[in-house]
C-alpha cells in the first residue's frame, strides 16, 4: 500500500472560515487532538503575521507531539529585497518548526497585477526563499498559489515556478486551487502533466470547496501521483471551506488502497470530526459523509431489517471503521459496545448484556435526546458512567442557589450576586459573592462554600466557557447547552451541562467540574 | 453547447431527509417554482405507494405547468405476475403524467437475496414493464438501481439489465449510484463502458453523496456520455443527500459549456435555493457553495481590495450570473475601504479621507477589541454605522433591568423573573415576566414593555442564539460575546453583544433585535 501524507490546515485556512475564531486554547487543543490522530503535518499558522500566532509557535516549542509534524506558514520574500532581510521570512524561521510551508505565486497575471513584479524576479524569489529555508529546517513545501489557473492561462510559466522550487530544495511542490474553481477532470490532467514534466519531485494538492468538488479534486491529483493531501476537518475554510479531510481519510484508505492513518485512528475520525466542530463552535451537518449523525441512518421499516441481514450491500463502509455507528431505530447494540469500550477504559469491566449496562445505556440515550453532548466533556461523561456504578462520593448536596444581575441607565456594569447553601457532611454552608457575571458569581460563592473542606479546589480555573442553542427553532426557550472545560495545572477536563436555563446549565456544569477534581485526586489519593 | 437535461427529485429523494417533510401545498408550491425555473424533469413521487402521493398527482392533473414534464415514479412489476395485473403499474399510469420512472434491480446479488427470484425472472420484469408503460406514456425512464455496485460484481448481468429496458423501448436508462460509494474515476470508466457497449441508447446518471463526491461523479458521468442528471435542489436527500443541482448546474453550464438552463434561470440560481431552503425548514449552510451567504465572502482588507479590482482573478465565477453577491465581511483586518463599501451597500456615500469615517473605523476597531465580531451580526454593524451618521431614531430609553434565578433543592428547574424598566417617549413602563432562562424573562419582559408601542414587534421571534468567550484565558470572568439570530418570517438578522456578564451581552443584542426591527419596518414605510 502506498503511503499518502495528510496536511491538515484547520488552524490556518480552517479558522478563515465565517463565524470561526479559534482561541489559543482551542488551537493548542486541536493540536494535540490531531497528534493523538497520526495526523502527518499540522499547520499552525503564520508566524509574525498576527501576534496570536507568534504566541502560538512559543508555545508550540514547549509542547511534546508524537505523531506529528508542525508546519509554520509564510510567503515568499518580497520583490527586489534579500531573503536573509526580510523580517517576514526569518519569523519563520525563529519559530523553529520542523516544517515550512511558503507560498508563491504561480499565475502570471497575479505577479504582475497583485505582487506588481517581473515573472523573471518572482522565480528568484521563489527560488531564493525555498533555498535559505532549507538550511535552518528540514522540510520546506512549496505552495503555488493560484496554480490550475496559472496553468490553464500560461502553463509554461506556472511549471517554471515549480521547477524554482524544486531546484530551491523544496521537498514537496503543493498545486493549490485557491479560487476552488478546478474540476475534477482538470485537476487529473493537470496534476498528470505536473507529474511528467518532474518525474521525481513529490506533489502535494490544495483544494477548494467553490465548485462543490473540493474531495473529488483531491482524490483525482491522487490518482495522478499526489501523494500529500492538504485539508481541513469538517472542511471548514473561508468561503465554500476546504478540502474535508474527513471524507477524503476513508475514501483513500479505505476504497482507494491507500494508506493513510493507522486502522486505530481512522475509528477515531467521527470523535475527530465532533471534536473540532464543538471547538469551532459551529455545529457538525447531520448529513456529513461519514461523520455526520444521519451518514449511516435508516429509515425504520423493511428496508432497516434487510440493512442489518446484509449491511455490506446498503452501506458502502461498515459504519464502526469511521468510529460512526448505523442509525436504526430498531437495534442499540452499536450504542452498546461503545459504551462497553469506553467503561473499559475507565478500568470498569462490564458484560454487553448485562442489565446495569443496559440501564446506563439507556439512561446516556435519554441524556442525548435532552441535547447532552459528551465529545467535549469527557469528565461529564465519566462521571455520569462511574455514579451509575456508584463509584463516585457524595461530597457535598446543594440545598439552594439564587442569583441577582440589576442594571439601572446610570450603571455602567450591571451587578451580579449569587448565594449558594449547601451541606458537606452534617454542617450547612451559606455563602454569598459578587462576580463579573452570574457564572463568575455563583462559582465563586461554590467555591468560598468548599474550599476550606477541599483545599485543593484553589487549583482549579476555569479556562474555557461555551453555551450553545440545542434546539435553535425555539430562540431563548430552547435548551441550551453549556460547556466548561477546566484546568488544575496538570489536568484538563471538559464538563457539560444541558438546561432550559442558562444559568441551571451553567450550574451543572461547574459542580461536575469541581466533583470530577476532587474524585480524581481522590483516586490518586491526594485527597 | 450540447444539451444535457436535469432531473429533480427534490420532492420524491429529497423528501426522504432527516427531519424534511413536505406538505401537498409544500410540493405544488416547489413544482411550480421549479417549472419556473425550467426544470427538464420534476419526479413528483411515487402515485398509490402513499395516499398524499395520489392526492398530489390528482391535483397535478389540473395545474397547468410551462416548462417541466411531471414524473411518477414506481417500480418494475412484482415478479412471477402479469405486468397488466400488477396495481402498482396501474397507479403509474392513472397518474396520467407525460413521463414514469421505474426502478429495477441491476446487481445480481439484490435479485437474489432482496427479491428472491431468478436472474431471468428479473430481466423479464424490466422488459415487460417498460414496455407495458410505453403504450400509456410519452417517454419512460429506467433507473438501474445499484448499478454501480453491480457492475463491479457482475458486469454482464448489470449490463443485460440495461439492455433488456433498451429493449422494451426506455427513453432513458439511468446509472443510480444507490449506496453513494462509487468515486468519480469508476463513475467515468463504468459510464463509458455502457456508452460503449449502447452507443444509441440516452444514459443518466442518479449520484447520492456518502463519499462526498456526488457532484463530481455527475460531472465525470456527462464526461462519459450521460445526458441526463438527477438530483435535489440543495442536495437534500436521505443519509448523507442527493448529487446537489445547485452545483451541478453551473459546473456544467459555465464550465463545461453544456446547455442546461436559460442564463434567466441560472440567475435564479440562489433564490431557488433559499426558497427550497425556507420551505423544508432546513437553514441553507452559509459554505454551500454557488449559492451559499459565504459562497463569495471576502475577508482581510489588502485582500478584500484587490477583489473589488480585479475580482475575475479571484473569484471562480461571477457571483450575479447564479444570483449570489460578493460579499465583504468586516473582520479585525477591516481598513477603511472595506467600511466604506459596507456603508455603500448602506446607502451611505462617504469618502475614504472623511474624518467621520476614520471615527467611525476607530470606534469599529476599539469594539473587536473588546471582543465585538460583526460577521454573524450585520444588523449589529449597520445599526452602529447608522447611528453613527444619526440615522437611526432613538425608540427607547432603559432605566433598568433586573433578573433573579433561584433554585432549591426541592425544585426541579430554577425560577428566572425579570424586571424591565423603559421610557417610551414620555411614558414609563414598568413590566416583569417569568421566562424558562434569565434570556427569556428579560425578552418577555422587554417586548411586554413595547409591544403596545411597536405592534410589528409580535413578529419578531428568537432563532438562534449563541454564547463564546472572548478571552478565554480568565474563565467566567472573562468577557462573553452573544450572537443573536432574529426572523420576523421576512427578514433574517443577526445582532451581538459583548459583556463581562452574560446577561448585560444577551441584552444588548436583544434590543439591537429589536431597535433594527423597528429602523428596518420605518425605511420601508410599514410603521
Amino acid at each position: 500500500m502506498e503511503k499518502v501524507f495528510l496536511y491538515d490546515t484547520t488552524l490556518r485556512d480552517g479558522s478563515q472560515a465565517e463565524g470561526v475564531s479559534f482561541s489559543l486554547e482551542d488551537k493548542i487543543r486541536i493540536l494535540q487532538k490531531l497528534d493523538e490522530f497520526h495526523m502527518d503535518y499540522v499547520e499552525c499558522g503564520w508566524p509574525g503575521a498576527n501576534p496570536k500566532d507568534t504566541v502560538l509557535f512559543e508555545r508550540i516549542k514547549k509542547m511534546k507531539l508524537h505523531h506529528s509534524k508542525v508546519v509554520a506558514f509564510g510567503a515568499t520574500r518580497r520583490p527586489n529585497r534579500k531573503v536573509k532581510e526580510d523580517p517576514q521570512v526569518e519569523n519563520l524561521v525563529k519559530a523553529e518548526s520542523p516544517v515550512v510551508t511558503i507560498f508563491g505565486k504561480s499565475w502570471d497575471f497575479h505577479v504582475t497585477e497583485a505582487l506588481k513584479t517581473t515573472l523573471e524576479e518572482n522565480l528568484s524569489m521563489v527560488y531564493e526563499t525555498v533555498e535559505y529555508l532549507k538550511r535552518y529546517v528540514d522540510e520546506v513545501i512549496f505552495d503555488a498559489e493560484h496554480f490550475f489557473d496559472g496553468f490553464k492561462h500560461n502553463p509554461e510559466y506556472a511549471l517554471a515556478v515549480l521547477e524554482a522550487a524544486i531546484r530551491g530544495g523544496a521537498d514537496w511542490v503543493v498545486l493549490c486551487d485557491t479560487n476552488g474553481g478546478s474540476l475534477p477532470h482538470e485537476v487529473y490532467e493537470i496534476t498528470k502533466k505536473v507529474k511528467e514534466k518532474f518525474p521525481q519531485a513529490k506533489i502535494g494538492i490544495h483544494a477548494h470547496n467553490d465548485s462543490d468538488t473540493a474531495v473529488a479534486n483531491s482524490l483525482m491529483a491522487v490518482l495522478a501521483g499526489a501523494r500529500q493531501v492538504h485539508g481541513t476537518i469538517n472542511g471548514i475554510g473561508e468561503r465554500t471551506g476546504n478540502a474535508n479531510l474527513c471524507s477524503i481519510i476513508p475514501n483513500l484508505q479505505l476504497k482507494m488502497g491507500m494508506q493513510v492513518v493507522p486502522e486505530e485512528s481512522l475509528r477515531k475520525l467521527t470523535d475527530l470530526a465532533h471534536f473540532v466542530a464543538e471547538i469551532a463552535n459551529v455545529p457538525l451537518p447531520r448529513n456529513m459523509p461519514y461523520v455526520g449523525e444521519s451518514a449511516f441512518a435508516h429509515k425504520a421499516g423493511v428496508h432497516a431489517s434487510a440493512v442489518l441481514k446484509s449491511s455490506r450491500t446498503y452501506e458502502h463502509v461498515d459504519p464502526s471503521v469511521v468510529g460512526n455507528r448505523r442509525k436504526v431505530t430498531v437495534s442499540d447494540l452499536s450504542g452498546r459496545s461503545n459504551v462497553v469500550y469506553k467503561l473499559r477504559e475507565m478500568g470498569i469491566e462490564v458484560d454487553e448484556r448485562s442489565p446495569e449496562l443496559i440501564k446506563l445505556v439507556e439512561k446516556i440515550k435519554d441524556m442525548e435526546k435532552e441535547g447532552y453532548h459528551f465529545e467535549a466533556a469527557e469528565a461529564s461523561f465519566e462521571l455520569l458512567c462511574k455514579r451509575h456504578f456508584g463509584l463516585v462520593r457524595n461530597y457535598f448536596d446543594l440545598d439552594a442557589y439564587r442569583v441577582l444581575i440589576a442594571k439601572r441607565s446610570t450603571d455602567n456594569t450591571p451587578v451580579s450576586e449569587a448565594t449558594v447553601r449547601l451541606k458537606v457532611g452534617e454542617l450547612m454552608e451559606h455563602t454569598a459573592s459578587l462576580g463579573n457575571g452570574p457564572v463568575s458569581a455563583l462559582d465563586r460563592a461554590l467555591r468560598k462554600a468548599l474550599e476550606e473542606f477541599y483545599p485543593s479546589l484553589k487549583e482549579v480555573q476555569l479556562v474555557d466557557y461555551k453555551v450553545r442553542i440545542v434546539n435553535e427553532s425555539e430562540g431563548t426557550s430552547a435548551k441550551v447547552r453549556v460547556l466548561i472545560e477546566s484546568t488544575d495545572g496538570k489536568r484538563r477536563w471538559g464538563t457539560v451541562g444541558v438546561s432550559e436555563n442558562i444559568i441551571e446549565a451553567s450550574w451543572i456544569a461547574l459542580t461536575d467540574s469541581i466533583v470530577y477534581k476532587l474524585m480524581k485526586d481522590e483516586e490518586e489519593g491526594i485527597i
